[in-house]
């Protein structure tokens, strides 16, 4: 079902914004994530299936921590985007630019990093959408290991599932659960056009809440 | 009397890190917000009157939430700058492109939030000034309610009343009390040029410590 | 010794990250900054020898904060970066445009602050490469005074002794101790070579794990 | 139906962390508030029905913040629980012993403060069980004021409804939805059989992995 | 002036909420430090003249760093109440029961650490009030050095000058500036006489609004 | 050659205090654990040999989480102390009654949990040494996993290896590196002795600066 959604006209049309506020309309709360998690640079948009990796700290500088990483990375489709919960490190870079190529060429949508990344000149010379909460020069060899992909994972406060809907820009990440892709698209293509009215008459000079009582949004 | 402060005047020869160093010298402290609170680009500048609102989270996702806020907004004067304080909010973005909208099309000079805000990339292009601590795509719509409006509020760490001068830019938000504004900028004025001589000795190689005994200030 | 080291190479060649991966490789772990100390402008860079200056809040308005201070900036050489450890202070802007005058006229190299600034449109019009962990417009004068300079400090999580080389660019802040400065650089140039080869397989399509597996790191 | 909840037996049998898992059990999540909300003394025990109240921050030093407050103290009735929402303050003290001594004259069984509180030794001396965050001697007079009561609130990081079960002790503070307060207090004494089961095998040195297979719960 | 007051009797009849709650009667706000400063144990009460020292972090293993702090304890006179503010250190503890033992023998009266301290269990055996935010086993030495004493201090928001009032109990730590004690320490007496009133009423089931609106406090 | 510690010794003459005092002597520096992790009761203390365990946050409510870690705790020898790194959970509690039970019948000597527990009035009845951050009767299962033990973790920023030896009492936490215990005893019983005379001295009145010129330590 998913695999019907058009990716692009979501990029094209929608926003992180609206989406957001039809969910609340249909009662899906909770679906944006906290202000921490940024792109690395303004115009970049993260539209796609979320594919999950939950990682966490060690201690053991020795470790072979890049065995599991790797290969969710390898495993990743079209339209994925890799969501990498952290589970609050800040330790060290979770992605960087060679993972970033590595995604691209598997024809990945993007990387949203509930963590740290590294290497962000090169990543924003090859346009691949990454979302981050900072950045450090530090490796994640021996420091981050993953320990599952495809489950449960929870960034910024939000729930996600393998296979819900990812739309990230500069105003935030939105996650819609899968069973729901389809109604909250086809209502948030609405949601803009009403706007559009909206904002015609707030820049005539219509109230705030006189707008607001008429269409019932603002 | 603050009806008569040349606007311009401020925002082409005035920074505030001018009027914050004056403010020092006149033994006002205090009046410089925490570092959290930036500018959604770097060549914003927000100068004008405080019109106060005070905000707060409830948990009533039914609750009418609008109302109050919509009226404030409703009410902004020429040069008035909104200045929202959200007791901490983190839920939802308080400030957006259609509040800009309607806040411009009254001369309002900018929107001061401490919380979050959305639509950055449609503010940008507006030329709005609007400063804030983060954004987030989540409406405020049955999260955050205005409680009060034109009344004093805290923000970044500071105090402000309805009516005092705000000047924000690319180094901060700084509030000057409305029975001090006019010595303020007369001061703040002849800082500039005195800046300007420092600054030429430096470049010429001038010791910092000797400039500072010579100016009494760098 | 670290007289001898090429800076301009290190700018052309090398970053923040290889560095951080080649100190990794050689057991000295910890020496890159935590991710809030970060440029003013993206493209900066700051690589040179540590000067330590340790700061402290205090609270006498009246107190003449700015003497040793000053001293330090006066006596900068060239190719020096300034380190500047603010014990955790939010108060004030702890370097401006005018120290940065004062310090590039020294041939410095930059300014490390972990800590406040200001005069962030000033600072990038002179290119003098200063990494912060925010702004604001407050004078330190009578806030913040130096206690010491030359002394080990720590910043970011990094123990940083006078004379050690930082390399400071979008990634973050990597500190390398004078003693294994040579080594360092020296293999840092061949990691860059082997990263070539990586990024190539990989945008052929090599699997990451078997790249992984090939060259031993990624 | 709540008001035949029988409030005694709670108290003598059951803990707020059995209760927490059968809720669990339950498949109703997110029922325990954060770590930071503990009792004055160790032997405290609230248990009783929900009573909201909704406070914020507001920054008028003349403003009468007490007329809504006090009303909803007055009306508190026998069994009732005050659940105070401070939305984050930590300015001023949100409840002492004078208001201790209202409730309790009213039959309240306690009050849960998500922020802070004050009168520490007369509140213990009272025995009236108070949870809160910390204590501070500012009163809220002209700080803190009441916008709601018999709201939705979050505290804790839990939704609390007005008449939902409140049950705290040393290990937390756990709410019960009204909905299901009858089958979770059932469970829970059901629970708490097993588990001196398990603790007798335990303590005869049976293996925790054994006897968790063989009760399914440890 | 400030050896006139009856340390004894504040002791003995106030407690720091009260004292507070005069300060706001008199427009001194601002003087209850934050909630994070707690005694060792619930009975200690520190009432007596602020004695000051700035203390900072400091990164040099091999430094001197009591000298000036002995110093300052060395010269503590009677009913002073040593107030240390350790700027945001929390490595080290920055007081214990040898300088318990010290400040005792010159008769002070207590000490207010902003930071951590250590050797509780000896320090609760002597008797000497000691407030701080917390507890580690890790001594000052080479880690944390005075800066200087006597001088303006901030601890838990509040600005303290040599020779203030301090009165700390569990409640928390408030600071009386030293123009105005005479006149808070009379007002407090009066004011605990009407809050017995206040407390009879509400014994026998007035209203708190009732009240409130009788005797203006409650 | 750890074996041959004497755990009985260290409890009745030494503290985590000395300890650290002693390690600090010996340039080995950072084994004293932050200041948030504390006894379940003041007069706990936990000495022995620390069996790590690495555990991290998981989403997956149907997982089965109790496996490794009971595992784990079943195969506890004589002596050990449990060392919890939870890499900063505080959704759930992760240690307990049962789990005290089962410890305690291995003859482990405590448990030192870098992350919440419960059944904080059974534990204290059982005397077993818990220590930990907070306390919340959140289960952990299907909300926090074992993913590693015996190998190193990091607990209140210090690193810790299996059978590192583990001083845990009211004052904080010291880990002592395996390879120094035996030093590190032999020397913290001779301090024990020195402080014993510098009280003696302080008692008599003398001062603090004389006596430490005079014993090298206060």
């Amino acid at each position: 079902m998913i695999t019907l959604v058009d990716y692009d006209l979501i990029r094209e049309r929608l926003t992180s914004s609206v989406i957001s506020d039809v969910l609340d309309g249909m009662g899906v709360r909770g679906q944006a994530m906290a202000s921490d998690i940024r792109p690395l640079s303004d115009e970049m948009m993260a539209v796609g299936k979320a594919f999950t990796m939950l990682m966490t700290d060690q201690y053991d500088t020795e470790k072979e921590t890049f065995t599991l990483q790797f290969q969710a990375i390898d495993s990743l489709k079209e339209d994925d985007v890799m969501m990498v919960c952290s589970n609050g490190s800040e330790r060290a870079a979770l992605w960087g630019e060679l993972l970033s190529t590595a995604a691209r060429h598997r024809r990945a949508n993007g990387a949203i990093i509930d963590g740290l990344v590294r290497d962000v000149l090169l990543i924003r010379e090859m346009g691949f959408p990454v979302f981050a909460k900072g950045v450090r020069p530090t490796s994640s060899k021996g420091r981050v290991i993953a320990v599952d992909h495809g489950c449960p994972v929870e960034m910024g406060g939000v729930h996600v599932e393998q296979g819900d809907l990812v739309v990230a820009d500069i105003d935030g990440v939105v996650v819609v659960p899968s069973g729901v892709v389809e109604a909250v698209v086809e209502k948030a293509l609405d949601v803009v056009e009403r706007e559009t009215m909206t904002r015609d008459e707030l820049r005539k000079g219509a109230g705030l809440y006189d707008v607001y009582k008429k269409y019932g949004t603002v």
